[in-house]
């Protein structure tokens, strides 16, 4: 058995039980809304966890990648949704080898992929099931509501393709406003949706699933009636994000970067061996709305602050007086998970039971 | 032959033939000015670009991690150098196991890791090949210059460890200061080395490595008589940030990401199929010195700005009439290449003569 003492670091540890907690959680919340749960496996890029998030409720799984799907179509999983607009030819060639294996359905926002996807999928003798993005306020890809109707008609129109659902992912609260409300940010985004869909129905598209994100706004999207789906992705672990939304709590915080303390340049200060390449950046300190202190939240010394990154050096100022030395090891739930995870071959499984084992990140690096 | 239009996006092309006038460069200037080249290849973490190096006139290499070392020794790297205080007793016993190998060479800047390096050493009955490292500036690791020769006399008289070199990273161009003058900073940091080098010489330590970074100062460093080695990395590609701080041209700029877009919302902005999962974060836009405007540099698109990523989402901003249309291709100069390239799993490389061929990030994910 490999204790936790004898792990190199830098390297990701997560905690079985907290996982299988988070998983449980969430697919009971969705029975009691009434609505489909499929989530985004971006967090993890593992398709053993994407088995236990079907096995305990899950009608599928989400991913952003075709080349995602396709790790996940080798091991097992048979009902996918590529939440995003799919344009390349070669990609929609994938998408069509794909969808004669397994259930599959993508996302579509634009004339010019909805052609070649329904001149591929004509010639391939398939019919592909789209769901037609639209934007709730993040201003990413998505068509605006109040020009959906006349998008989806179009693409309804083409031969080949079945458009039979519309998705979202509002995201508001990541958008940097100085306030955060989850609950307000939930509700809206399931409002527009609802609304758009019925526009879609009552011109008689055949619009059945109603999909929205994310892990702090789905629980609050979901109670808006007419929503069929949601999409959380990070919940399964939980970052410091969350916690700082109040959208968990640290005991459900699942995965902990693991570190060791390898200078201690003065009392104020320690060195660790994860910088930018062991710790996601893409989610800053000191930005609105969220106001994190640092990259991470250093387990057992909550004044510390990892200020600082370099590649591989992780600069932490501390007030307090430690007594941490050169050699010892500290635990730190990164500010965003899935970025974080992104950085990693394989992750540190640690179960009371059986101990540690380790998991491949078999989805990471397939950027394309 | 496989073509760049066939190129699945996101990716990153590399141009060989600017790998090899950027390779060539710097070995000239190194021996010009009578400085041996050790390149730290956390840029590339590629063993063909490492022993491209080495055949042009690098003395070896710089790595930050054993578990880079290891790699590039498997693929025939003889003479290796990292740059990063080790300290895990598991980490040091794997350093041993390289020293029996290869000619190999590690950093040191506490006493607690000086012990356990001559415990260890002495045990195998090998000699640890030591440089000391100093704090020109940066406040990462190391120890301040007055107070290294004290650590240095402590280190020296252990067992089994020969103390020959001091090296440092002072990299104030990246601290966030208001100004930026690349040739004060390197000669600053060359001044402060050589003074501590001469501070231990005089006391009887036999120092004969004086070692400085980095690709935008080491040009500057290396005229300090008494700099005997430079370390930099990111000259083999060059990126963004080193085009902005004036330390390349941009036709100097190897490595690009590639990508398709895939939404255009409205005239003014464009989604490309790259984001944090695909560009680093760790050099964020709007910052002093550099004020990077957003996350890298459109090529043949000066106005266009990459200004907000999401993990699988790039959100570029642009005023011109640009014509772009969904499916089309963008080539990004990302701000920090080194970061980027540990995102991928595999680069492209082309080259007039032989066309595109694949090469694996070996030495990325290696963390430990």
């Amino acid at each position: 058995m490999i204790e936790i003492s004898s792990l190199e670091t830098p390297c990701i540890v997560i905690d079985e039980n907290i996982v299988k907690h988070n998983i449980a959680t969430m697919a009971e919340f969705a029975r009691q809304n009434g609505v489909q749960l499929r989530p985004h496996i971006k967090t993890h890029k593992i398709p053993e966890f994407a088995l236990q998030q079907v096995s305990q409720g899950a009608v599928g799984i989400t991913t952003a990648k075709v080349s995602e799907a396709e790790v996940m179509a080798d091991h097992g999983i048979s009902d996918i949704f590529i939440a995003y607009p799919i344009v390349a030819p070669s990609k929609i060639k994938r998408v069509i080898a794909l969808a004669k294996r397994i259930r599959i359905s993508i996302g579509v926002e634009s004339m010019a992929a909805a052609e070649e996807l329904s001149r591929q999928a004509t010639e391939a003798g398939v019919t592909l099931q789209l769901r037609l993005e639209v934007d709730t306020g993040l201003a990413r890809t998505g068509v605006a509501p109040h020009q959906a109707l006349e998008l989806a008609q179009q693409i309804a129109a083409l031969p080949g393709l079945d458009l039979n659902g519309i998705f979202t992912f509002k995201g508001a609260v990541y958008k940097g406003s100085s306030t955060l409300d989850l609950e307000a940010a939930g509700l809206e985004e399931g409002r527009i949706m609802v609304e758009t869909a019925e526009i879609l129905q009552n011109a008689g598209l055949r619009i059945q699933h109603v999909s929205v994100g994310s892990s702090p706004t789905a629980i609050y999207a979901a109670k808006v009636e007419g929503v069929t789906e949601i999409r959380p992705g990070t919940y399964i672990f939980n970052d410091r994000m969350l916690t700082v939304m109040k959208a968990c709590q640290i005991e459900e915080c699942a995965a902990k970067v693991r570190v060791t303390i390898v200078s201690v340049p003065s009392p104020d200060r320690l060195v660790v061996d994860g910088g930018s390449k062991t710790f996601a950046t893409d989610v800053q300190p000191n930005q609105p709305p969220l106001q994190l202190k640092g990259f991470g939240e250093i387990i057992g010394y909550p004044d510390a602050i990892l200020e600082r990154m370099n590649e591989e050096h992780g600069m932490i100022r501390t007030n307090s007086a430690h007594g941490l030395r050169v050699g010892q090891t500290l635990d730190i739930i990164p500010n965003h998970i899935c970025s974080t995870v992104n950085l990693h071959n394989e992750v540190y499984i640690t179960n009371e039971e059986e101990g540690i084992r380790t998991l491949a990140v078999l989805a990471r690096g397939k950027l394309a």
